[in-house]
């Protein structure tokens, strides 16, 4: 009891949380602060959010990157290359890979540790893991908390990374100002990435593993989607490109990284677009997090608001559909 | 042009619908009718909300049974089984199939084609198959809906049929007061199930394929699992039985059948927690509702009521956390 408690106010659920000192602790890059706030917001604990509206307000400055791509399609080598491209740049990077498939887990965290191992002793570099906990749709808002803490840190690049599971890979990549799709080369497999909707929110295409017989005929069969898809939305500026990389060798970063910073100077160039996608980003957000407080309140026990609106409709006097407007209408009065 | 049309309000999105006489279609039992909305609704027309709202309205009577189990585990047989049970009863029975892993496609069709092969010619039977349109959430809406619709016609049962995918199952085995598990005599396959909580849901436990060595084993286990979560929750009246059935040669099927009606004379001996169960769903439906709206209203391109409120956000001197709080509060006011 008596012994001195650095981060006194991180330890517990449920205690004060000192918002102005976990701020500061983050804006000087303390990462232990970091990760147990990350661990805390996993938790879904309340006394996070006064924190998070601060550190969104400060935040905004990170240049945040999404990749995605199926399993097995290399996106761990990838990562590991672009951070050690950026490293000898100067700058500096932090990684968030959400796995939507496990729950959570010591295995996300023995992986953490196996990829921190490339970098260790670099504090230019942090990695972290977040799994499910079972609410796929919270997996994403959870990640968009995750990221307003990194954000408040000085992180040159924000990686956030993902695996392919449909509307919840698609819910993830929002948060990121470029996504990177990651293809392997294998038949068929970029038709399928265009049947999912996914292609819509690639913003640069990597097909890896490009000494695979199969690697040109993917690059010829994604350009080919893409050109079709540019045909549906001709308003679009951005010519997605398709980048070869390999990455167990580092073939092809120093390109990708090149498109990435072109991706950036574009958006910097055409600030209505920008701003048109920040503001599809910022909806986004906020319906992730209207979401998950109203899955909040229907779940809490102490729902007597909804109590006396649903006893007519039990007994069949109303109906769901009626009730549901109302309530929107109410909110949006 | 100036052909009778016996549907006519039902060929074309944005027609007007006669909430009236599709009603009563429905009641007579018309089948095309039917089959008509579930598509209509599917495809998420905002024109069938009035005729959801009435149907709902006249609706409530019929037993609605859910069943749930992994890919494999024999819920096709087992549900041609059922039927046949049912039928030979007098008791005119729909199923619901709902897929959340295959994008809506000719499959499905084909599927309930195959499936109402061994009922063909019994117009007291109806299959209808839903399948993803890569809205996870939106399935579950979707399949209430149908439900909605199934309801106000005079069938005695309404299965409602998925495959074990997390968050989406659970939210889908929400709309049956009565919920089946399945599972296949597999070495740790009833783990598997409490892992992901699916146990909670339960009402009922199935093990298909008695005839495996390793049946007697999964029974075993899940009743020794079944026990644990009575151990978490003494407050529950009801203790989910354990049936063994081989679906493939109908044994066992009359045996879970008086277990379905053994767990509607309990609801019927238990209105408090019966209703208690209603209301649970009610307020989950109109949650899931309620959540369909909203994401509308997000996609929405005439969304100037947010517009004015992410501008803030953008410039940092909003954040999210502060913004939904206070649509979230304005909606509970």
């Amino acid at each position: 009891m008596n012994q001195p408690q650095t981060h006194a106010s991180l330890h517990a659920p449920g205690t004060t949380v000192d918002i102005g000192a976990l701020a500061n602790a983050l804006n000087a890059g303390d990462i232990r602060t970091c990760a147990r706030l990350i661990t805390r917001i996993e938790r879904g604990e309340e006394e996070m959010v006064p924190l998070l509206q601060a550190l969104y307000r400060r935040g905004g400055s990170a240049r945040v990157i999404g990749i995605t791509g199926p399993p097995g399609a290399g996106k761990s080598t990838l990562i590991n290359q672009l951070v050690t491209h950026w490293r000898r740049k100067g700058l500096r990077v932090a990684v968030l890979a959400v796995d939507p498939s496990s729950p959570i887990s010591g295995g996300a965290i023995l992986g953490d540790r196996l990829r921190m191992a490339a970098h260790s002793g670099d504090r230019g570099v942090y990695i972290r893991s977040m799994a499910s906990r079972g609410q796929l749709g919270g997996l994403s808002k959870a990640a968009g908390d995750a990221l307003t803490v990194l954000d408040a840190m000085n992180w040159d690049v924000v990686l956030i990374e993902t695996v392919g599971v449909g509307q919840n890979e698609t819910d993830i990549m929002r948060h990121a100002s470029v996504v990177l799709l990651l293809q392997t080369p294998m038949g068929g497999d970029d038709v399928q990435a265009a049947k999912a909707g996914i292609i819509e929110i690639g913003d640069i295409f990597v097909v890896n593993k490009s000494d695979h017989p199969d690697a040109d005929r993917t690059v010829q069969q994604l350009q080919h989607v893409l050109s079709l898809s540019r045909c549906l939305h001709p308003d679009k500026a951005w010519a997605p490109p398709v980048v070869k990389t390999k990455a167990l060798d580092g073939e092809g970063i120093a390109d990708l990284a090149d498109h990435i910073d072109r991706r950036f100077a574009y958006l910097a160039d055409q600030p209505e677009t920008a701003h048109n996608e920040l503001r599809a980003r910022a909806k986004h957000r906020v319906g992730e997090i209207l979401r998950d407080l109203l899955d909040k309140r229907m779940r809490s026990d102490d729902g007597q608001w909804l109590e006396t609106l649903i006893e007519p409709m039990i007994r069949r006097e109303s109906d769901p559909y009626t009730l549901a407007a109302n309530l929107l209408a109410r909110m949006l009065a």
